[in-house]
């Protein structure tokens, strides 16, 4: 009510000084990189639906890994999401927890719950309630920092987290969990981040919710089954989707971050937003 | 890193004193307090799906007032669920943004975007990237402050919002929706907050979600039918919901939020929590 005489005196006061042309924010062709698509976990539900993951070997190797050599031995087909908790978490696998992993997989990954660097290419304005200060990497993962020297991915909605029993060098990969609701971020550093669902997240995020405890189905028709789960790389060439990520070191991302954090009037911005309100920027390669 | 020795020193300065317990947060009886009936307000959705939204007339008076108003006139009895997009908002009532409203009811109703005072019983130990300061008030509501006499509701998942037109004095409460993924707090202050689910939340965020432009959908069998909505105070006794809510005026429901947002190790907590992250705490009432 007050706020607007303040505003109408304060243009008053400036018109003497022009107002710089906003930076543009939108992407130029070359900030589309191509994602390796040895990096697309592609997920195959009943029901047409199809889910990628994008996995991040150089922030959790050793997960990946693990991964890698799950879908190249086909550990997830007939497996099934057997765990859809409402404003949580959609976590696939095998419903059992009983079956075998395949030769090679490691049955003991240390936790990756950290990553090795904070370096992200766009720095959000504010710090969030959970970090001193984060960010997104040039190659467009959200991560953060303790601002002591620690980094970590952060569990936006989407992202593809370790599922693990207490112990936390027990999560090998082949459970996986997505934030389906609000961000999950009390799970940062607390259980590993490998990647981010880039398509097909609305299949996931629909499921039906279980009333059951922490959302386990409590009985098997009520598992969307998972019909495979491959690389795209491994993918005859004309079933391989191929997906591109937006850059963010470049000066039209931090303008897009920046209109986040600041819209134009009239909306009221607070001057800031969480990592997790970035948008994710993935398209099909053209 | 420079922080470690200092906490080093500090705990070895207190190590004569032995830790307090930690306090208890479970709510005592007399925390749970009955939500008068004609503040809920009761959608039944085709396929026997009960949604209850708990209206805050406290808060947003003026959106409230219509809001009964239009439940009475049976206004919502035969409209839709005509909008899902993927993380972002469900919304409701009539499609076709056309049909005459009941008579009594405003057409235009100051915003209410924002609250008479800041008045959270718990205040949340960080700022976050929206807020100066935010918390819980006494009856569950969470609001926040831009720390300068402005405050507001939150639009955490599951809060009511009025749907309206660029013109922020054309919500009338007719269209309502609710953020079904990441919480939309850049809608603070921009959209009036006028309840919260309470039942049934699953029910709106596991519906199938619209690729078309903003997610409406594109055709009117994608709808989800919403067969009535009526005030709770309006139905027999026999069909009338009766929930409780915790209060949060208490040390039990502020340990609880302490708890949440510094848990206990193992568990990684960063001493912050948004107040989005505050559990909803109704129950039936027994």
């Amino acid at each position: 009510m007050s706020l607007a005489p303040l505003l109408l005196a304060a243009a008053s006061a400036l018109q003497a000084a022009p107002t710089p042309p906003p930076l543009p924010t939108d992407p130029v062709a070359g900030d589309w990189r191509a994602i390796p698509d040895d990096e697309l976990l592609v997920l195959r539900l009943a029901g047409d639906r199809t889910v990628v993951i994008r996995l991040a070997p150089a922030l959790a190797p050793l997960h990946v890994a693990n991964i890698r050599k799950l879908a190249r031995a086909g550990w997830w087909d007939a497996s099934s999401v057997y765990r859809v908790q409402e404003n949580w978490v959609a976590q696939w696998g095998d419903a059992t927890e009983k079956k075998p992993l395949p030769p090679g997989v490691a049955v003991a990954v240390p936790p990756e719950f950290e990553i090795a660097a904070f370096a992200p290419a766009v720095r959000m304005a504010r710090p969030d309630t959970h970090s001193a200060v984060a960010g997104i990497t040039a190659d467009g993962w959200p991560v953060a920092s303790d601002g002591q020297g620690t980094a970590w991915l952060t569990q936006c909605s989407g992202m593809g987290g370790v599922a693990r029993d207490a112990d936390p060098t027990r999560g090998t990969g082949a459970e996986l969990f997505t934030p389906i609701g609000q961000s999950a971020r009390r799970l940062d550093r607390n259980y590993a981040v490998v990647g981010r669902v880039i398509q097909g997240m609305k299949w996931l995020s629909a499921l039906p919710r279980s009333d059951a405890p922490l959302g386990v189905y409590a009985t098997a028709g009520e598992r969307t089954p998972i019909l495979s789960a491959a690389l795209a790389s491994d993918l005859p060439p004309a079933q391989r989707p191929r997906f591109q990520s937006r850059a963010a070191d470049n000066p039209r991302f931090e303008a897009a971050v920046r209109r986040r954090e600041s819209p134009p009037a009239p909306t009221v911005g607070g001057g800031g937003a969480d990592v997790c309100e970035v948008p994710l920027e993935v398209r099909p390669a053209p």
